[in-house]
């Protein structure tokens, strides 16, 4: 097993340096995506006879944002079962992040969330089965066709591993002055994963179902400049002061890659 | 929600008092009632055709024993395969304790053990999918008809409240000294959580699964002398040395019941 899927996680806690308390973009990007994960689930619902509606959020992470696509399917599934007369289904979500993930966090977080969707969605609600499920999206998760919708923001960039044989003059990721080797190399890293990906979502999916999947991109023109690479840039800075071997920076590259 | 669903844990982490490092009785337990698990498993496994076993084991806890019950289903499914000449099943574990348990301790350890899973049992090893479910048992954590198998080990001792309108006189929790109505008020609110348990997970479970409970019980001619009765004769001295207020001490009752 990849020493990655065990050690990699976003700060835990509520504090000052979580992601819970720095996530704001990412919280914008999935009430962007917001009409998009309506729209397939809208669609799906009235073409598959659904009791229990299965949803994977892959790369939840913690904080608000995990919890978010939870509220949005209900909000999407409970309006849709109105306009065409139904009873809602029951719903069981599956949360997945690597197994580093603050997952307690989460769960601590549980009880006043499913408190006030009952109070909102009152004696019509059916329970809500959350579920937590550790382990790499670029491995089996689920059973095969136990899922009806699989959604995933701002996580497919992390890459299963950063490519092999590279070697760092200078940033620890891909950037515009990067050798062409380098971005060859990061892009077919990416094909890969994301052939990877599918292939096993594919198998999970049910025969129907959906799949919104949201990535962080970049323009092909634009500079690649993310907080990254001013870490890249200090590290380097450490390097020429000898606070940090040239080995291991120059061996070190981060497993991100940014398509456009 | 009540509030001790949200307050009420084990001891988490690795530390000399966490529960990981202080669960040698309950292990001893698990270890004692494999055979009836594997009696009942081989019963279901061959009148039921399953592809995807699914378990549940509702009060998991954390450290080691929360995935001793995974280790024994799979051995116990994988003789069982070998001696019927049938391939082995794809399994999906449901791990359930209160929100407030440590499953971040659990999902550390996880790469690990699936490592050794995969290991031992070679490549007719089918992906292991394996969940945490959180809340707690006296509600609905799972779908209509969508468990084989239902575990609960050293558990079910803990009430889903301490009994209503009881005062303290002396104990935080039932001893043979009790007076007869607090006898009557333990084990009425026992049998009440424990229809509806029984009840819950008869929904959830498909026709022909099977279910094995182990209860922390005791003898009737026996004292009810356990660690609790100790902590309670402390916070009774306490009390005396006007530590703590009688109020909150005559107000106090563990939700513990040990039936007989």
């Amino acid at each position: 097993m990849d020493r990655q899927q065990v050690v990699l996680h976003m700060n835990p806690g509520m504090g000052d340096n979580s992601y819970a308390n720095n996530s704001i973009i990412q919280n914008k990007v999935m009430r962007k995506a917001k009409p998009i994960v309506e729209e397939s689930i809208v669609r799906l619902y009235t073409i598959i006879p659904i009791r229990c509606f299965k949803v994977a959020d892959l790369g939840c992470s913690s904080g608000p944002n995990a919890l978010q696509l939870v509220s949005n399917v209900i909000d999407i599934v409970d309006c849709s079962s109105s306009n065409l007369n139904l009873k809602p289904p029951v719903f069981q979500f599956f949360l997945n992040d690597l197994f580093g993930n603050d997952f307690n966090s989460i769960f601590k977080s549980l009880p006043q969330f499913l408190e006030s969707l009952e109070e909102n969605k009152g004696h019509k609600f059916d329970p809500c089965f959350i579920n937590a499920t550790p382990g790499t999206f670029y491995r089996r998760l689920f059973p095969n066709d136990s899922l009806h919708f699989v959604h995933s923001s701002f996580s497919l960039h992390w890459l299963s591993q950063a490519p092999k044989e590279l070697v760092n003059k200078k940033n620890i990721h891909l950037t515009s002055t990067s050798p062409p080797a380098m971005h060859r190399a990061y892009r077919e890293q990416f094909q890969k994963d994301f052939k990877v990906f599918l292939k096993l979502r594919s198998q999970e999916v049910v025969g129907g179902g959906g799949m919104v999947l949201t990535l962080f991109g970049r323009d092909k023109t634009c500079d690649i400049r993310t907080a990254w690479t001013i870490i890249g840039t200090i590290l380097n800075d450490m390097v020429l002061e000898v606070h940090t071997q040239v080995y291991y920076i120059n061996s070190f590259f981060l497993c991100i890659f940014l398509f456009c």
